[in-house]
């Protein structure tokens, strides 16, 4: 086991290391908070860091980008890998106490393959909750990321988790999963972090050349629109809800066109959904609990971005 | 949580109360073992218990019988539920120290039907091992296995959980999902307690009238003949080692059926696997390790057994 030394975290790339720490931290009775990552860590991550530390004794980050929520065509091998700046940022931030950096064959005993078909091994699968929404254009996105999460619970057994509401069908995904297995941990959702100009903080957003990201914003602007609808026009009919977000795309689209720019902007889907069953909404009932989400290609980087109506929590 | 009185066994029908009873072995510092049952419990059932009493501090057993691993044509509601003989059993062993007795709505948040096409909530699959053998005629079953033990697993948290090697594919399905899912759990196959005449004892085995009890250990005699062929001649072809377990199937049925009994004997598969993959062998290979089992209809009532080929552990 690796010693903790003052302002250094230790690094756990074997699981059999990280589980004598977690003995550790039984021992001495401290709490443990747990944030699960792909690395390519913002200031999204640091803050869930943050909140972690506020609400437990310790807190372990895991770094581990995987290939199980990836599809064939997807971006896995180009996926940033930034271990180095990563570690400054989760030493700088003085909130986490351990980081686990496990192996994909130790994550995966028997491999994994990117083709569903050939895949071998033991999966989870959150059913009527996975293949909507995010999980149309990836359907086995959903069944990649309950997976994992499983397996990292198994090795961290932290007592609360920490995710991100960016990803707000993860959010729904794994509480029922949680709930539905009966694990003993408490999980919490954390609002989206945003740069000043309302662009939701993602790893993937270091793909955007600089005149890309200058126009990024148009899908938070376009959901925010469409909940201005919502909040303050008291809009409840779905076409209704969601004309002034497939108009702002519109613009910035044939913008982005007039301009010459060297890419184009494609909306991949807008969604209204309630927040416990993620179906679609045609009618927004009065207060009732929903997620305005979408997703837009810039370029070939594809963002997603949500608003949470009539609720604060996933 | 109930009081642990001199000869009695606290029984827990709430989780919560049940993860009180796990935390308190924690402060006591005791190793945990677990059995989980569907109740109906017999000699196989109380060797498991034995057996992780030597091997542990204390022993929690389960009763839950699980509804997703019934098909809806299948035995569910006829399936015998015995508690108070099972209590007794388990106090008589002097080897159990907690009973977890969950209700099917704790156990299943969302509910639970047995139309897999309607079934929501969290499942887990070992894939590669759970379609073939029993998986042909009980597609649905080990994901409904798998998911029951993972959901225990969660509850109890033991340090090593038994199972019996009648179900051998079960226990080759779950040693997969324990070492997939990176549980810490070490998992205990133990050998098949059987009658003094050689019939597996199974829960089920309450289905047979006399009459069919007097013919049920044909399936064992079976694989038994066939084993001989393996170990006493030396033969190494699925055909040549499988010909004579069909001929004593044969055999009986034919007899049953000479007696005017009231009831048939009906085949539904024997299989030789490799124990690891679970793939049928068209040859077996020098001290290849390997599972011969089959399953037979006695009347409605389905029996399955099995013997091991060089080796002792599932």
């Amino acid at each position: 086991m690796t010693d903790i030394t003052a302002g250094e975290i230790p690094v756990f790339d074997s699981i059999a290391a990280f589980r004598e720490w977690r003995k550790e931290m039984i021992r001495q009775n401290k709490t443990v908070g747990f944030v699960p990552t792909m690395g390519a860590l913002h200031e999204g991550h640091l803050g869930l860091v943050q909140t972690a530390k506020q609400e437990c004794d310790v807190v372990a980050v895991s770094i581990f980008v995987n290939p199980a929520q990836f599809a064939p065509h997807e971006d896995l091998d180009q996926y940033p890998r930034t271990f180095d700046t990563d570690y400054a940022s989760l030493v700088a931030s003085k909130a986490c106490s351990a980081i686990l950096l496990p192996k994909v064959s130790e994550m995966y005993p028997v491999g994994i393959t990117l083709d569903r078909s050939q895949q071998r091994g033991t999966f989870v699968e959150v059913q009527g909750l996975s293949h909507q929404m995010e999980g149309i254009p990836r359907p086995h996105f959903f069944r990649g990321v309950a997976t994992v999460v499983t397996k990292l619970f198994n090795i961290v057994q932290p007592d609360r988790a920490y995710f991100g509401q960016k990803d707000a069908q993860q959010c729904v995904v794994l509480r029922a999963m949680i709930r539905d297995l009966l694990l003993p941990i408490r999980m919490r959702s954390i609002p989206t972090r945003r740069e000043a100009d309302g662009l939701a903080m993602s790893s993937r957003n270091r793909y955007l050349t600089p005149e890309m990201r200058n126009v990024a914003t148009l899908l938070y602007r376009a959901i925010t629109a469409a909940k201005e609808a919502i909040i303050e026009r008291g809009v409840s009919d779905r076409e209704e809800i969601l004309a002034p977000a497939y108009k702002i795309i519109d613009e910035v689209s044939q913008e982005v066109k007039a301009q010459g720019l060297p890419f184009d902007i494609r909306l991949d889907y807008l969604s209204l959904v309630d927040v416990e069953t993620l179906s679609e909404l045609t009618t927004l009932g009065k207060s009732q609990a929903a997620i305005l989400s979408g997703a837009i290609y810039v370029g070939t980087t594809r963002l997603i971005d949500n608003v949470l109506i009539n609720t604060n929590e996933l």
